[in-house]
């Protein structure tokens, strides 16, 4: 069990792809989508990940994250996932001290790209780079399992 | 993913005591209780399991089973649990070429004892043992997940 401290940004421009790591596909799909308990099915490339998150307090949630077999999580996004896939592709952004996960969404959610940066703590200090936009932490519309059921296209 | 082909019957009696070949307590809750997705965790002696089950079709239903860290589960029982606990003791009981899962219900479904078979097909045979009582395998009050909610000592 970790407690996932996040915080969740809108992105300007494309200067941060001088500064990408690498670069990963992504498809979810949400088995339960309920404040108290989310359950999501992730394929990542080659392998996939159950997770399971608790009610958000803060900006911090309870988050557990398994490793299951890709068959396993095509049946659960086949047969079990509750809303729309997201697609995505996350560009592991390098910046000061720390790496940001920079979403850019396709599919039902294609035009948003959010940037995601984890911490410490609630109020660790971190580097605003130049393509950083609005905060969005507590926006519950770019939260993922609101981008499933109500993706950006339709807002 | 296991397709899961349960039978589920009372137990009349104590004869099947002679035949147990293991017993473990098992303290399990569930995370998400709804026909189309229950979600339980499970302590069963020294380890843990996550488990998400499907709707149920017919006597068959989608089932994805994980082993987790226990401290994991103990979190998971306490903090997002959404209805009291399942307390029993699993007996393993030999009857011809099956094995029985005899589970003996402690805490608020004291009393209450159950015994499951697995199949290979909803119509395969098995004997039937003199301790066997009456089927319930379709009577939702014994689904363990409806037993959490509305346990035997309040019927």
């Amino acid at each position: 069990m970790a407690v996932e401290i996040e915080r969740k940004f809108l992105v300007r421009g494309a200067s941060w792809r001088d500064r990408v790591l690498s670069e990963t596909r992504l498809l979810q799909g949400y088995l339960s989508a309920y404040p108290a308990l989310t359950v999501r099915a992730r394929i990542r490339g080659e392998t996939a990940f159950l997770t399971l998150k608790g009610r958000t307090q803060g900006i911090s949630r309870a988050e557990f994250e398994y490793p299951i077999p890709v068959a396993d999580a095509e049946v659960m996004l086949r047969d079990l996932a509750v809303s729309p896939l997201i697609e995505k592709t996350r560009f592991r952004v390098a910046c000061g001290d720390h790496i940001w996960d920079l979403d850019v969404f396709a599919g039902e959610n294609a035009g948003l790209v959010l940037a995601e940066i984890e911490l410490e703590s609630e109020d660790a200090p971190f580097e605003r780079p130049d393509w950083l936009g609005e905060e969005v932490s507590d926006d519950p519309r770019y939260y993922n399992v609101n981008l499933a059921g109500h993706p950006f296209s339709r807002w």
